[in-house]
């Protein structure tokens, strides 16, 4: 029988199966008939699918990556006149790095258009965390978007239709066929939407822990190697660090709550471990982009933006460009927080052997500062604070932690649920170190699945 | 979060993706709500391609089977006194078996609701050559179904769309996600549709050769020990024999010149291997349905039910029942064959090392033989007459085959085509022999994917 394009494309799939590498032409073959509907939304399912099984290699994910990249639109950034950088976090609980992070690098003079996400299930989304501020509007069009990067040095928004629809087609795919847990796919899916914004470095947070997608060190190191690797192949400067998320990031899990800390390092302050989160990823950032030598120059810089004000400056303009009600840099009580505040009560002396992140995310989502479904909306003023944290003393009686809810009188069931999350033993538990590991180049094979 | 319907099943994705066992609860729940919309065409996929690679074990096919079974109709023919058998092919080049081993096993008192299928691809179908006789209907209500089976013997009907949807849904999936080649899913698609006739006995002809789905008899034979067990679990008498699909079986090729070879065994002619796949298998039959002791006492009776006639006989009610010309039984030329014959010529002295049932098979579909896709019509007129088959000695200018056209000069592309089938050469081969094995029951695992 002559080879029609429909044969062609179930050869490919059955060429993934058996474990055959595709060229990349032929892999943007199957993007392109997907975004066209000749092949079926059951074929690519099929196929990721196989892929989970099979993985694909490097080449193979590049070609991946730049077939969804070009099923969309690439920002334009051209008159922006210096390096561009972003950072992207794989998710996590009480992660508001980013809201700081952009504009105190922008501070130190490199670009950072940023495109966020949205929460979904027990991760949260900087957008969501930015909308608490009273006016930011996190929908702009392309044109806003590189004159607010050029003029302000930074700007923050959401994934257009425009960006990688093949991405979000997939991925809408693998979210409901069992294909996500997969490096070369998650690495493509991360890459594309990030390199269409024009950047020229990149710099990752690779979560690991029980809050995080990668729940051990292995995983997690094999996919920020992946991503390192592709990213380079791709033309770009990418490093990777592996953060941990055992525990939630900072004190703060909800939306404006959190970004009310996020702010709070901007003046100086925040918890110690949303500080070093914020100073490490920054470093690399400003090395990536080439304007500092090394990590320890770019802390110093870093942290000579938040001492002199800069970045809040930044920030304000940032904030203000999109919308936003600026005065919320110095008065962060702007920010709408519910009112009532219902404590986490410790029931006995001794030290948090664990604050379990994810299950305080679940709660957190439980509250309506989450969803379990992306059409859902998110109540901003709600969250849960963080008192206590793996390795910290705590006696019975004193909070563990506090609900900012609505009604308090509806809370019962949410303490119960943020109590279990905690553990608390009798001895001081070994912990870790908050940045558990760099990865700015690798040998390692991006073929395998996590 | 709770656990919905909808977690539910992607969960069940994932299980088997990890290799786990599901429950005959868990598949059961998967093809309902395959069948209901619940789980998407695309989920289906991607479960199927997992299975592809984790496999089913007995008892999740034996669920499969029964799952896919319960989606539809099972026949019901309680009003028919006597042991019910069928025969299934998996299909080859030349195999119209059915069509004479029906009325010949009816005559030996065992009754044959027999449910069969159209050509697609290189493989012909029953049902299509039945149709090359004047009037002759596939398509019969349920009720006509069971009378004719019940005051004739035997009855051949295609599928309807009350038998097993979810298979037929099922295996339209599989057929464009490269998912067809998987033994537990070919022996729960088999099953399905055959257990629905209401039938307690199944032979099943597993054809081996490149003109056959199961390329090698390694694979065959997984396949037949599969459907085997799986059969019995089910609660039927399952038999399996293996026969050769190298080269077509018989001469004929094509949809009336097969049929009426078929009518030329029941009238104590045929080619040596029809009678003899035909005998087989009918003798199988009659062992798995009680009604003989072994196969050699099967064989002599139905020889005897050839040679008194009483075969030709009920071929005759039969056809008459399903609304065909019955005469065509004692004259074949009855049967409207295309009117031009064209030789395919040997263009040496030699034996036959090759007639290549494939390559013949897709001649015959460019003929019109057959179809590529199946909803298209087929030429029951034309076809392919192959007169040398492996073993046999051939002159320079012999025909090695004959094709029937309706116009000749059309042919010139087609006679090169089976002239490249044939392979000829100085020594005499080594032929193997029909019947390469059978198997009634087995130790091996059903869990493996061809």
């Amino acid at each position: 029988m002559p080879a029609t394009a429909a044969r062609t494309l179930v050869e490919l799939l059955a060429a993934k199966r058996d474990g055959a590498r595709l060229e990349g032409r032929e892999i943007a073959h199957l993007v392109d008939a997907f975004m066209v509907g000749e092949l079926a939304d059951y074929q690519m399912a099929a196929w990721l699918m196989a892929v989970y099984f099979r993985g694909l290699d490097e080449a193979e994910t590049v070609a991946l990556t730049d077939a969804m990249l070009a099923s969309g639109r690439v920002l334009d950034l051209a008159s922006v006149p210096g390096k561009k950088v972003d950072k992207h976090s794989t998710g996590g609980v009480g992660d508001k790095v980013s809201i700081a992070l952009a504009p105190l690098v922008a501070a130190c003079g490199v670009y950072v258009p940023m495109v966020s996400g949205r929460g979904l299930g027990h991760t949260g989304g900087t957008l969501d965390k930015l909308e608490a501020i009273a006016g930011f509007r996190t929908r702009l069009p392309a044109g806003d978007f590189e004159r607010i990067v050029r003029e302000v040095g930074c700007c923050m928004i959401g994934q257009t239709d425009e960006i990688a629809p093949a991405d979000r087609r997939i991925y809408a795919l693998r979210d409901v066929t069992a294909t996500v847990e997969c490096i070369p796919l998650i690495v493509a899916s991360i890459l594309s939407k990030k390199l269409a914004e024009g950047i020229d470095a990149l710099v990752l947070d690779v979560k690991v822990g029980g809050g995080a997608f990668m729940k051990d060190a292995q995983g997690a190191r094999a996919l920020a190697a992946a991503l390192v690797r592709v990213g380079e192949r791709a033309g770009k400067v990418v490093a990777a660090v592996l953060t941990d998320m055992e525990a939630p990031l900072g004190v703060a899990v909800g939306n404006a709550i959190e970004t009310r800390e996020a702010l709070d390092v901007l003046a100086g302050g925040g918890p110690a471990d949303v500080v070093e989160c914020t100073l490490c990823l920054g470093a690399e950032m400003l090395v990536a982009a080439g304007a500092m030598r090394d990590e320890s120059e770019g802390r110093s810089r870093l942290a000579g933006a938040i001492a002199s004000g800069d970045a809040a400056r930044v920030a304000e303009r940032m904030i203000e460009a999109q919308g936003g009600d600026p005065r919320v840099v110095e008065d962060r009580s702007r920010l709408e927080v519910a009112p009532e505040e219902v404590p986490v009560l410790a029931p006995r002396d001794g030290f948090v052997l664990r604050a379990d992140a994810l299950a305080i995310g679940l709660a957190a989502v439980a509250m309506g500062a989450g969803r379990t479904r992306a059409d859902q909306a998110v109540d901003h003023a709600v969250g849960i604070l963080v008192d206590r944290k793996p390795g910290q003393r705590v006696s019975r009686g004193e909070p563990l932690a506090r609900l900012r809810v609505r009604r308090a009188a509806a809370a019962s069931a949410l303490v119960e649920r943020v109590l279990a999350a905690f553990v608390i033993g009798d001895e001081a538990p070994r912990t870790r170190p908050l940045v558990l590991d760099r990865i700015v180049a690798s040998s390692t094979s991006a073929s395998t699945c996590g």
